[in-house]
């Protein structure tokens, strides 16, 4: 579909308005039960690096933000510098962590995928969905749709330790 | 906290795997009831663009892909190339809709913020968020947390059509 026709798609602004120039779709947040936990599979197993965290104790609860980055030199060093810098990011993913969820063995979020239903995913893409699903095999990653699964052959899906469902896919046309 | 605390904090791989070289957060997925109805919110009131659209037919679904760009000439006008390019891209947002939701007025998706609970908010940083609010108020857009409400006067937080949760801040210090 031509980009004019999704333009003209009924509802859409087809120019945004002036006044949005420099709004960022900066970063989506999840609420996760164990933080560590978390942290391990978005910087291990994804490749996040986690920039900011902030405590708020009164509140009981801790979040962080991690980006994707190829390259961690892009990152600032200096706290302010770092920070102004990631709420200028498009693609950060905030984790919130409530205090204590880790320590109830029965606790459990919502992904949004049985009712009520709401949130779907994320989606991260790999240069190589082939490589990247052998990879995310070898490392005991759990998969809620293995590129062999079902008829969409050009996609997967993994799970995050709270079940959250993750989307693989390569940017560049593949068929199974 | 400096940066070298953040990648020394439980759980941390402080230098990604060289595997993951190239993953790019891509995307993040909702429902929406009535595509229309979201696609005005998401192109007039925040400034997306949709680049790219599919529909499922046989699954009864429609899936839009929406970027956030300051200037619409990054574009790429070809199908093939738009379609790689977006899925390059961090920060964007799909919205997928079930047909025929749009027509049963008892409909609602689930925005994560109530019981029970999981995915909490998306957020799009902006270059001045009083100017911001005061837009999205002279809009007629639902706010969930004005500027003045609580104690975090640096924050709002709007609501789109499916009542999901939009932080809306900016990324240099901001003292009400």
């Amino acid at each position: 579909m031509p980009l004019s026709d999704l333009t003209s798609l009924p509802g859409v602004t087809a120019t945004p308005d002036a006044a949005t120039r420099g709004y960022v779709f900066n970063h989506t947040m999840i609420r996760v039960r164990d933080l560590d936990v978390s942290l391990d599979f978005y910087t291990r197993v994804l490749g996040f690096t986690p920039v900011y965290k902030s405590v708020f104790a009164e509140a009981a609860f801790t979040i962080v933000y991690l980006v994707l980055v190829g390259d961690q030199g892009v990152i600032p060093d200096d706290d302010d510098a770092r920070k102004e810098w990631v709420l200028r990011q498009p693609g950060v993913l905030e984790l919130t962590h409530n205090h204590g969820t880790e320590n109830d063995p029965s606790f459990a979020y919502h992904n949004g995928n049985s009712e009520p239903r709401g949130f779907g995913h994320l989606c991260v893409s790999v240069p190589d969905v082939e490589a990247a699903c052998a990879r995310f095999e070898a490392l005991g990653v759990t998969f809620q749709k293995r590129l062999s699964d079902g008829r969409m052959r050009h996609i997967a899906f993994i799970r995050d330790p709270d079940q959250y469902w993750i989307e693989i896919l390569q940017p560049t046309p593949f068929a199974a």
